[in-house]
């Protein structure tokens, strides 16, 4: 399952299996947000920026807590091929409405919700440049968005931390993992990312615990010692992941 | 991880941990399509067509072969409250989206699309009464609908088997697994779902390769070990619902 | 205009021209909804449930009445050809909205709104499989889920009685009635349909009332004494109709 | 039935119930149509266009024969209080598509498509001022537009009378009756629609014959001898018309 | 610049370079809306209604003042060859939205909407035909129905005039201008707008005030005396409209 | 007209009436477009790709020419508040669409599109941080992406130079113009733009030739000498700017 004797292995990258690509973190990318990160894993490029607002929607209206949630969207030429902007074709695909969705649900996992009050956080993450990777570099650049938001919440007084404990518990981050020509690697990039057996974005907290696995045979099946051989390498990946989200936020 | 000596442990349902609801796959349910299933996992009950025409998507015109593809949809008093009709909304939520996209990848997976030639297979997966999984038994149900649709046009000579195989290798089907209360258990019905730590889909083979696996922690994040007895629980589960499938076709 | 000294005529069915279609009537077909009916006219099979909500539209709100509304589909492949799904489409077609106007009128025709107080039932009539006159089953089928639920929002205690008056006076029935061949003859099926000169819905009351009539001339123009006869034939069919109901009603 | 002996029946207008409003029929009122007639059914204005194109809907296309279609709008103040633009709200509501599909139909019934070739004549009723009877005013309005556009048609070469006979055959008109006070009347105004008991339109042909019979029971439901004293009235209604458009076109 | 001295020099119309179409002003065109005008500048006919409804949007709810909008159409068929209805298509296109959007500024320059209270004027215009000039006919009209409106909402008591003055300040008027074959000329036709090289739609008050000024080069870009003696030429055409804007009124 | 002499008059800049902000203009910010040019006008940051597409418009396909075309859009939190994100809402507003109609105009203006082959060039315009001018920026970062993409269909052999000339003739260039307090001044940010009686844009070419000129009389209405002092700041603008994208260009 290692690479490690298999000489003739390599990732078009030239990356070992268990590599990420460079990761920047850029906080406080643009000026109105109450968080703003560019977050960048390699070419892949995204602006996460995190917006509160003093409503709630209507399910939670009297209800004392608030909401957190995502929208995702794509440069209409953050690819290698233009594709339809999708203000203009008048609605959002499927592909993106999944992964809004999932951005949302992973960052619910690390919020406090009653410590917000009627309060909406909203993560927008547009990628700027895509080259694989785009939802996990999404949920780990909406993670430092997430909690400047929060530390700006309680700055104001908005949020009263609770016998000292913030409104986000522990911290989310997320990779991608695959087998690409039998080998698990670490962090797909296009290029692997469209030629690989299996494809698996998996979201994780900072003590270990899987908050997403989301895998899909894109050739033939997996087996359950790969999946595990997987799901182990994401779990490295996301170790360093929430490392260097620690440094960007100065902690 | 088993519930065996459990004594306090119970599903709301009764079963044991690792019981499926009763299945039930009524094949022909309606005349007109060419494959045409009413499966139900207890009181979850979809109907599954498959329609075969003589066009493929823009992406593949030209290219010698065929396409499988979904739609989801579920009446608006499938559920306990009314849901709003997406016709009459004018859109598809994400979750159909979402949902029917997973369909379509999953039944991909065991067809030869050359041997289709030209043509598409469209699974519609109309829920008329839901109680948890409905993705599940769509997909459990699809893929007899899809066998007869390709049985059809065999018989019909649009597809000619080559070396004696058929268009559909192997089988697929769907189960979901969780967390209840600290228990890993199979196919959760609507009171577990709603109550549990853990929800994960799984879509294999039979040959027990994983096609899809998609795990959620709706209350704490779950561990390697966890996921590992969720999708060896699947595996099993998946086995027994082959069966039944193979058993409803009549082989 | 009688067929009875026609020794050449017969319909495709082998009906007799005042023969309506088998017509089966199944309450209680899922179990979510207040009402819940399967009817059957012939092959034309259409689910109608009854939902009860608190709310009314805004033109009535705090008018200390209710609203009785209706809603139509039919399953891409009901029909012999698959028809686009509205929800995919992005929005419902002239036909559909056109139905469902025509449910919402006919039934709203006998219920007493006041006695609902400030709810909402909303009839969802969605085609399994149509084999013409789906729209004359589903106001037939829906008027006994109305029945249902509110039988169900009386024994609640949302209606009560007034002078032991229900809140539903009389009952409402539809069938079509056209012109085969020159002879007038009930309850078209889709191969009678789409080949007679004229085809009528109409929905009466059991005291012969006439609720709606919309007839259609395909061929050529009919004449006043072929609507006489065609709205007479469509009697003596609702009147049978209105028995089946009051049977599966257990009155 | 009839109002002869009612001393104190009165319609709000002050007209007979036999007796239209007064009609005007204006053709080239605008310049770029082919057909283009302002009709007036008193108060109720309808400019009617017909458009010819030399293109046919896909369904037809390489079949030789040409198309009838109508689209029917109502400017948002030609009613007593202002209405969304349809255009704005970014969909045409269930009674716009209902009535466009009315007049199109109604007037495909005098149309020998054939002869057209393979074009499109697309006739746009857009209600300027409304006052009850607008879809009856737009089909008689229609009439006379198509008419004009044929003329063109076949002045251009576009269309080549078949043994002297032209596209058109026969007239189509149309009329509103209602049950009024328990007095049947013809051509109801916006005062006795909104306050009448059954609201009937009916389409004839110049021969007597019925091409749409539409009738609804606002109130209680109408009896058989009810509907032949409607119809009978429409028919005196449409004999008239039939003359006022025969007139305006200067025949 | 001028064209006095130009013998070749002639426009399509045979106008003289500084002479409007003839400009007619019909109001009470139509009976419901508080104002309603049918402006003609040549054959460009705009019907413009002014509908004045008690509540205005939601981000001046409860500020204690009005609001002006407008909404701008074209009938299918008002132009040369047929244009999609806008309804239909299921949305307004581009250029619609911003001749509203001009129509609906403009006006606002000329009321007082703290004295209209919280209600709303909608100006509708709607083409029924086009030869040029649509976005200038339309607020040369739309302002006699404005003041048709507010003198309407006065002689009600909804507006009380503060020290004699009314909640119209000033005039309203728009032209079109442009260089046809290197001659500025005033209120193009359609015939000249197709075929200039500058079109340009300057709106204006009675004082000489510039409103709006929307300049477009449409064949080689224009030099500042050029746009000088465009808009000198348009004040001269607004003054002239104002004029019948005044004489239309009757003041 | 200068404010030299107005000792209280200053900008909330601080910048002198007629001085541009700090201009950036960045290339190849992404590496997928076949041009990408990151712009500043001070705060404000827009995003410009130039998209390369073998095809055209329905309507000018077979006429051997080519067409520009632009799109326009903000990140949700490129302003003080959030917006609704056009793609979830489901369309593009009012002013986005004018403003992608604007750039595209103004850079069609510069192009030999018979030189382009059938070919599109798409310039997408993303704000990613506002703080007013965004269409001038646009604009202006627009045109140094098209010489970009230019010169690779160039460098391709997609377009071959005629006598040596470029398919770009000329720069085009945009600057907003106002009145504030009484001070014609240039490059208007957010608290000027917000604040000012007179907006303008101007989109010039690098002869001093203007192609668009839209001013709004926000509070008074403007008189014709300020409206030629504003478009003579205006042009001193765009000479600089022009020099600007000159450098950009190394040329």
């Amino acid at each position: 399952m290692s690479a490690s004797g298999t000489n003739e292995f390599s990732r078009p990258s030239g990356r070992a299996p268990d590599q990420l690509r460079e990761v920047r973190i850029e906080r406080a990318f643009t000026r109105h947000a109450e968080g703003s990160v560019l977050i960048s894993f390699g070419d892949t490029r995204v602006l996460c920026t995190a917006s509160v607002e003093n409503r709630v929607p209507g399910f939670l209206r009297g209800k004392g807590e608030g909401w957190v949630t995502a929208e995702y969207g794509m440069l209409p030429r953050a690819t290698n091929t233009r594709n339809d902007r999708e203000a203009a074709r008048g609605k959002q695909g499927g592909r993106t409405l999944e992964i809004q969705r999932l951005i949302g649900r992973s960052l619910r996992a690390c919020v406090d919700r009653k410590m917000l009050g009627e309060r909406t956080i909203t993560l927008d993450c547009d990628v700027l440049q895509a080259d694989g990777g785009t939802r996990t570099a999404a949920i780990t650049g909406a993670y430092v968005a997430l909690v400047d938001a929060v530390h700006w919440m309680t700055k104001r007084g908005d949020i009263k931390p609770k016998s000292g404990r913030s409104a986000i518990f522990g911290a989310v981050a997320a990779v991608s993992v695959g087998i690409y020509r039998g080998v698990p690697v670490l962090d797909l990039d296009y290029a692997e990312d469209s030629d690989c057996d299996t494809d698996m974005n998996v979201v994780m907290n900072d003590g270990g615990g899987f908050i997403e696995v989301q895998g899909t045979a894109e050739g033939h099946a997996f087996r359950a010692e790969e999946l595990a051989a997987m799901t182990s390498l994401a779990a490295r990946g996301v170790t360093e992941l929430v490392g260097m989200q620690r440094e960007a936020l100065g902690r």
